[in-house]
């Protein structure tokens, strides 16, 4: 490690020129709550995103995606709100983005693509707009650069906590730079919350077109590993922000910076997994000897995605053949004689066989809040891991009930 | 239609020459039930049989494709048990079912090749193989071609009803056929109970491969269009028996057979829908409009994986940003506008916008016990259907508590 990570408060104001403010539009009808959120950066901060793969794309990623495509990635603003996902609105839907970035953009004095959107709630819904617009002039009135604790608050949906995390990085040549994150998102994956949204924020500076390179490299092995119900939203999207207000990065910071950020990334991910609705447990899946990469993380999915497995977790219950039964499903490349499994540390399969096991150790390790799925395919060296958490009576009445 | 269908009793020994008898051989500790069935065809008849993809593939699978493979298809017998699934027991585990195989061969004098087995129940367990092989004379002694519902009860696991159906084929010329079957799975997808056992019989007579021809055809359209939970099980197996008591099918009726064949599929595929695991609705995603078949499986096979979309129905909420989600991202081909939902028969999307739609009609809609998902992609011509059933809170604590 040619860099050390220092644990630090204030989310994503960590990053020296990050402001924040919220404010309570009433897009929770009865509920007495923050529900939007701005997050601004000084003139010559640039953004990077990444956004959902799904057909349905809502219209605050469509507009977020064209903005950034259009302004060359130059970033002043990102509005979020919660409550309405501005999803499955067609053309009235975009209408209403844009008005809502062209009005921050008014306030503070930028380009309208210079202004970034997301949305997170209900699909098929309009978004309120008299009460958006009329929040707008003190969401850019009552920025600062305190605790961006209410931040991460007000863009919950169905989430228990805010999520978020920040460091200070030294590197080898002895220059700091911070890295800050939020995110929310309890069903990454269920998108009727339409759902997973970060925002990740630094001083640092880098070379163009390193910030979008660096985002998907961090995304893809921390956000996108991340399962709750295998539902992709229509909304997802996770901002990184630079605010310009720190040093350019050398070559050999580089590297640093791609490293800490797939750390702060991989810390919001597991807090998702944890905060999955109705989760008792977060449950960490990792495949090793696996053929190659993308082979050890279809077999971690597979096993992750088991609504069998999930149950089961949910019950204590160290039931190896569900997790044996999805590996031999998943596609990926091995000899069933050369597996072997272990869970909370216990090992329950070896070559392909089950194991007489201490089910007393088993019941101490699913005692913990967390719960450990080894799978050693025995065909390579590769490895990855998922991360979701166990499915439970809680799950079905969240979303039996969300809409009606 | 070139033919008529009459539906008959009895099951699979409406096939004459098909012959059952069930035992107990105490496979479910405390609980005074049938866990074993024999079913026996006479001299010269044949079988085909379609069996799980999963890696970790259970020893009856193993034996059964093995003996199908060594007989050129000639069947005697086929052996099933509940209670033990017999997957991830090793070489021991393939040791027993050969046993079991030699056992019934030599009471009923014929080659143990021509003997199949089937067992379903928890993975990693040995068979209990004193009780099984004391009860196999029994078995042996005891045929008979009465009802065979009895058959049908002894396989079941968790199934809550047994599965069967049977019918009388008239074609054209005036000849006649009988197809019957029964099935479990309930959970088809269920790998500690693994899981789907599928047993069809026949009288008619087909030419040399047109069995196997005419069974995996059906499956593909029938019991591998129904997902209870997306767990495909070690134990997966169909096994399509022609007893050979009847006339050999001319070229013009093996047409009129494929279809009756898919009819009784598609009926058993359907009642195993209905008894998922915690189930209270059976649910058809009806998919049209697609570039081409594959395209419209995958977008319903999306759908009626969602646990969002089946909490949903499970929540008699016409839900439809769910189910545009999940069409987002099943990987078919589309213009979300121009995609139209209907749920219980009640539009709900056209052309990619949600419609103002009648909340009390779609109340009535989900007072039923089967609900229609139908989704029309505006892309082509193809369709498919796929059943499933609703998420309920009942899953959760069966699978949750299954092996404890």
């Amino acid at each position: 490690m040619t860099y050390e990570m220092m644990k630090t408060s204030k989310g994503i104001t960590a990053a020296p020129g990050i402001r924040v403010s919220v404010a309570a539009a009433g897009l929770y009808a009865g509920r007495d709550r923050d529900d939007m959120a701005l997050i601004v950066a000084p003139e010559g901060a640039v953004a990077a995103g990444v956004f959902t793969r799904n057909l349905f794309t809502a219209a605050p990623v469509t507009v977020s995606k064209a903005h950034l495509a259009e302004g060359d990635g130059a970033f002043r603003a990102l509005l979020i709100n919660a409550g309405c996902a501005n999803a499955a609105t067609g053309e009235p839907g975009l209408s209403d983005a844009e008005l809502c970035a062209s009005t921050v953009a008014d306030r503070l004095g930028c380009a309208p693509e210079h202004v970034l959107l997301a949305s997170t709630g209900v699909i098929g819904v309009r978004l309120p707009m008299d009460s958006l617009l009329a929040a707008i002039p003190a969401l850019a009135s009552e920025l600062h650069a305190g605790d961006a604790n209410e931040a991460a608050r007000a863009i919950m949906t169905t989430d228990t906590y805010p999520k978020e995390t920040a460091y200070e990085v030294t590197t080898r040549s002895g220059s700091r730079y911070t890295i800050g994150g939020m995110c929310k998102g309890s069903g990454m994956i269920a998108p009727d919350m339409a759902t997973m949204i970060a925002v990740l924020t630094t001083d640092a500076v880098l070379p163009e077109g390193r910030l979008q390179e660096a985002l998907a490299k961090a995304v893809s092995v921390s956000f996108n590993r991340v399962t709750v119900d295998s539902d992709t939203s229509t909304n997802d999207t996770c901002i990184l922000i630079s605010s310009g207000a720190g040093a350019e990065l050398t070559d050999d910071e580089l590297d640093s910076f791609d490293e800490a950020l797939v750390d702060v990334c991989t810390e919001l991910a597991r807090q998702i997994a944890r905060d999955g609705e109705g989760a008792t447990k977060l449950v960490d899946v990792v495949v090793t000897g696996a053929v190659d990469e993308a082979d050890a993380e279809r077999a971690a999915r597979t096993i992750a995605d088991s609504p069998l497995v999930k149950t089961a977790v949910f019950g204590k219950d160290a039931n190896w053949g569900r997790i044996a039964a999805a590996l031999g499903r998943s596609g990926a490349s091995f000899s069933p004689e050369r597996v072997d499994i272990s869970i909370v540390g216990v090992p329950v399969m070896e070559k392909g066989r089950g194991l007489e096991f201490d089910e007393e150790a088993a019941a101490r390790g699913f005692a913990s809040p967390e719960v450990v799925i080894e799978v050693d395919l025995g065909a390579g060296e590769a490895s990855a891991t998922i991360w979701t958490c166990d499915l439970t009576d809680v799950y079905i009445s969240i979303n039996a009930d969300y809409r009606s």
